[in-house]
């Protein structure tokens, strides 16, 4: 029996796939939101030192911002390719826990980078990270693939190509940066905000 | 091809318009949620002076309930803005995280301004943090609505126009008072719990 | 025009009242999540004294306890309450805000509890805050129920009723023995994981 | 009138069905996302110093890991057993919140694994903390087909049995090691990540 004859067809296990989804959703929205904990004021400045000690969180505030347009990039990318499973299976939840498991972590990697961000080891960290939520997300796109777990839509197949490209080669482009000049790598990561996808396929359209 | 044409229409896509809404309620609970962690006891305290320490932290529950209804009051506006959109695009979707970016940041604001709550510096933060969430809202409101996003509703459009407007004028009043009388401002942040738009409302009918 | 006729039906609305109500959800979800962090052990404990650390921390888990018990049962509550709800208008999001601004305030109030379980300040605190949900609570369902938006089901409102009884009644009574014994009050206050309607609902039946 | 006759229909009551099972997931997912709270960095770290700061918290890696394959291993169960449930009633919310207050406690017995995980008195707290899951989660679906609430699915219900059983057996056998080789216990934890029912239902098929 092939893998996918036994996989569960999302159309007559609509609530047990959106319970995946959803899921998946709330990982994606609590690790977002935790990034705020890495922002905080000690309780002892005295008042009129309260600006400065703000300001000197500037790091920290960077690597906010380049975070959440991180996790919010990625929550997309995930959005995306499930919007073209049909079907689903063990080894396809498996994978995408793993998957969660390192999204979750950047909030972690973010605070690395946010104290010490000018040092060659938090830029490390966080792209150690970041590579392996993509690494790991190409997997179970490939595998789910192969299983016959998605539509074949060219469409969407596409723009999922090039959002992940994007994303892969924004911090392949950064790493050398970094070594050179590390807030320069992180102002780089804040493209990620801006979504490609669309525009090149409006492009490639007309 | 106008960019309406391009952008997804909801009613074919409810599944994916339901969890950029879900993911976007679910940031908006948790950063309402996390505001109680600025509220903390240190764990020395004598036994008998309990009561005082938590007297001590009046300005901290201040800030609590004010940023409480802040973001419960920012909820409902996103709610009803969302309620009115028929479509969505990546634009959208771009200029929405980035309106969550913000909401995030609140809880931070918060423990600032109830840490240092008498000082310019904590009423600057955290009015420059609302003003922000409050000019990019409008941004993206604008532009959905010039690329054709939205549906027309006269009331709906009528009720989220004295809603942002409202917030928009307590948080610009709020501020040379907060130079004079910084709790005064505070205290004046609490009326964003009551919400104008359906009295207004009726008493434009009648 | 009555309240009732300018209130949204549920029925019209569907998408917006599950906002509602997925809204709160999310909130009980996090806040009764979140009492896991008042649970923390330090670092730099000897590693044979781990056992005994972990002993010392038995008030903290008691109030951990009592605190999921209680988040859950006035989840339930809530639960129960808004599955009779058939229209909503800006006065019931509002009641509702404020009610769970007293919900998310528990991990506080079971922090306070957990360090300074014998202290009538910190059940004081507790009692106060748990007070004020049971009020808010039957100030949101009363003022509904005048305005017309609830459904008339003798059945569910009984149940309510119960419930809202109940759980007054066992703070109502834990408080006079917080003075004598705090350690059984708290303990009193686990019965409220166990859930009368249903029973008391049943022998009502038969 | 016999349970069954007097639990509500899940049919019936889909909203109200679905609220339980999305507040449950939402604890899952709140719970397996705050493990990231267990990896904090120092902020007074010498900066060339900073890559030995990260790799002596290896132990809190692993430990990060093995709950998260843990929690999401629960999770699944506790997502399959939901998945045949056909009618509820207030003893299995009651059971299902005693169950979820053990899943919340395990970032807890998490940070205890990861500080101490050399120690006799961490491998305990932790085992005991999934062993009261496993066996909570036992006692629920007990009482769900003793009471008639779920539906009859052998074939679900032999992968549930076999989900479980390789849980309890992963952590049973890991408490004799654990008192030899804690490090490998942990590791042997790990393999909760893979599913083995999927695997074992194909080949008793074939």
């Amino acid at each position: 029996m092939s893998r996918r004859q036994e996989a569960k067809a999302r159309d007559g296990n609509e609530i047990e796939f959106s319970r995946i989804v959803a899921f998946s959703d709330g990982v994606f929205a609590i690790a977002i939101t935790l990034l705020v904990l890495n922002l905080t004021i000690d309780t002892d400045i005295p008042r009129d030192e309260l600006g400065q000690a703000i300001w000197d969180q500037r790091e920290n505030f960077l690597a906010y911002a380049i975070s959440f347009a991180v996790i919010g990039r990625f929550w997309l990318v995930h959005h995306r390719y499930f919007s073209e499973i049909k079907a689903f299976d063990g080894r396809l939840i498996g994978l995408n826990l793993v998957y969660l498991a390192f999204i979750v972590l950047i909030p972690f990697s973010s605070q690395v980078l946010g104290e010490y961000g000018g040092t060659t080891t938090a830029v490390v960290v966080y792209a150690v990270n970041l590579a392996a939520v993509v690494v790991i997300g190409g997997l179970m796109v490939a595998d789910a693939r192969r299983g016959g777990l998605t539509t074949i839509d060219a469409q969407t197949h596409r723009e999922n190509g090039i959002r992940s490209a994007y994303i892969a080669a924004v911090f392949l482009a950064s790493i050398p940066i970094a070594f050179l000049a590390p807030t320069l790598a992180s102002l780089m990561w804040l493209v990620l905000f801006f979504d490609p996808a669309s525009r090149l396929a409006r492009s490639a359209v007309n």
